[in-house]
């Protein structure tokens, strides 16, 4: 079974640079990557709510979240 | 030629949580791997620095650097 990753963005210019390099250089081989825009997809939100993720861009890997720099935080998504 | 990885840690549980996840997903087929420990290896917290590393643990992708989480500020390291 593949690993998970899923990318939380809210399409920022951090988002977007994370996108391109760090999630750009997962295996995908070994990782099913999803990409999530908390933006357009509120739904989502207090799902990476649960999951411990403060601010966007972050890399959830199998459930494990990662905050790569700062873009925006995620209270000014709701 | 391969994509240069440098990932900058102090040692910190942060640091290795990231260390066992972010890095180990990275596709080592694209990317040549490099681990440096800025608590040891003090002659590179200079080079660190000027490639705009602020915290540990950091990735830089190709020179670009993207802070993952919060372990330990660059300037604890000096």
């Amino acid at each position: 079974m593949k690993n998970k990753a899923v990318f939380y963005h809210a399409g920022c210019p951090v988002c977007v640079s994370a996108e391109q390099s760090v999630l750009a250089a997962l295996d995908k081989n070994r990782f099913d990557v999803e990409v999530v825009h908390l933006g357009t997809a509120k739904g989502r939100v207090s799902e990476a709510e649960k999951l411990g993720v403060k601010s966007v861009p972050a890399l959830a890997l199998n459930g494990q979240v990662f905050h790569i720099n700062f873009g925006a935080s995620l209270s000014a998504l709701k």
